[in-house]
């Protein structure tokens, strides 16, 4: 079975593409390990994406599936290990061990939580540790927690966080925060929430569970001990690309270079859009139009290859 | 008063930008003479904006305008006539004569639909030349229609015109229709819709109302009357830039250079998204995610200037 098209991820862009491809009649797989991408891990409701006021990330997850499903397309739900060129298109293979061959592929495999990498993080993940609030917010009913990192993502997380926590300390390491103004003015609000700059993490610590951490003070150099029972780590995302290396350019954020009118990468056929693109603004509704722009721009390759 | 942002056009891409820039506390005033832009004209159902499988036209309107109205935004109902640059922004002057300042301001004025250019168009709009299927489909009611145009709209405003009128011919320019697959299958179905290519417009006739077009064969060079009651014009769109000119760069199609990444133009916070730039691929999601894109380079633009 050859595919016209091969979509490696689940989020908007990846469904987004499926949509359009499948109009377009073209014979696809979307390879996916789970449906919905980055949110699912999304803590508060959507209220950006036009056309839904709002809406949690798990329903408007559901809304797209349904609209993908609703075309005809094959799903499989794996990890994609490895893409290889071949003579006449690709072949993707899978964690599970399938071999899928294709015309084309359109790597829409988002991004995942970027680790602190300091000491304690990996052993207490679950145990304290968490890149989830959504998922892991409501556990930590009454205690007191930190999030490591000043952008949107943790404000967002420690306003959700301030429903169940008794104190939040956001750890941002530069000195000025970089969130929007409204998240500002929700942790502002809250009462609960206190803002750390200048913070750069050294260590985890605990026993069974996380107890404390360990950060610098970059302005005094002094190392300060915060007593907390739970991190949640928003600091960035790394752009899932483990399975495709010399096939695409990455820039320096080790995101692929995309045409960004057509969304092709320097390999003819391959084409990546959303967030594990060079995009500079990572947002559902822009993930969900260069989805778009890839598979019509898939559609005219493909014609002026038969 | 000064505004922080003054956005033309209240279709996807205007009402996109205009959620995410007054999630940004901007002070904006959207102005446009109607709201949702060439959706209103959208003959069938949308099935293709993630997340709604399938929506009308004005129903999708109605939802993004909920949504823009539930942020803080000034909204004028007026058509835009001319746009200067002053030593601190910019003058945005509408038909009605008033003024607007503002540091920045966003181009989303959309296409117009593009005339024939034939004589007899002019004469004989709202007499049986329309540029409006959904609007004006239904009057043509077990009639003879044409078609002018074989892309996408011209094919789905044929499947429409299905629903009411007797016999449709589609006039395709080129040797080769260019409409998606799914639309070329639909009007197979119909079994009420003739394509003719290589026909050139030269004239549209009648005497109260419209009774025949006249084309050339243009393989036979013969001169062709078709007797049609009404003529539906679907040949592409115009961008709507009349109101700025030597401030921003145009390509060959006239629309507006952008900076793909930022929406930025040549002239520093002046910015254009949707179809009234150069996008390669004109839809309503890819539209949403450029006023995204734009709304956020305005507000980090803005942050540059104070």
């Amino acid at each position: 079975m050859l595919y016209d098209l091969v979509i490696i991820g689940g989020g908007p862009a990846g469904v987004s593409a499926g949509i359009y491809a499948a109009r377009q009649k073209l014979n696809i797989l979307l390879i996916a390990k789970t449906s919905g991408g980055q949110m699912a891990r999304k803590a508060v409701d959507i209220e950006n994406y036009p056309g839904f006021e709002k809406i949690s990330g798990l329903d408007l997850i559901q809304k797209f599936e349904k609209h993908l499903r609703k075309n005809k397309i094959d799903i499989e739900r794996d990890k994609v290990k490895d893409v290889k060129k071949t003579s006449s298109g690709f072949v993707v293979a899978t964690g599970a061990g399938q071999r899928f061959e294709t015309k084309a592929v359109l790597i829409a495999s988002g991004a995942d939580p970027r680790p602190l990498e300091v000491p304690g993080e990996k052993e207490f993940i679950g145990k304290g540790v968490s890149y989830c609030t959504a998922c892991d917010g409501p556990l930590f009913s009454d205690k007191v927690v930190a999030v490591a990192g000043g952008g949107n993502a943790g404000f967002e997380a420690a306003i959700v966080l301030a429903q169940y926590a008794k104190k939040i300390s956001i750890l941002e390491f530069n000195s000025e925060i970089k969130a929007d103004q409204e998240n500002i003015e929700l942790v502002k609000k809250s009462g609960k929430i206190s803002i750390i700059t200048n913070a750069a993490l050294k260590e985890i610590k605990g026993r069974n569970f996380v107890d404390a951490i360990i950060y610098e003070d970059r302005k005094s150099k002094k190392i300060i001990t915060l007593p907390v029972e739970g991190v949640f780590v928003e600091i960035g995302s790394i752009p899932a690309t483990k399975f495709v290396k010399d096939l695409v350019e990455f820039n320096k954020r080790d995101e692929i270079v995309v045409d960004p009118k057509t969304n092709m990468t320097k390999t003819p056929g391959l084409f990546a859009a959303g967030d594990v693109t060079d995009i500079k603004h990572k947002q559902i509704v822009v993930a969900a139009g260069q989805g778009c722009q890839a598979a019509l721009s898939i559609y005219e390759y493909l014609r002026h290859q038969s």
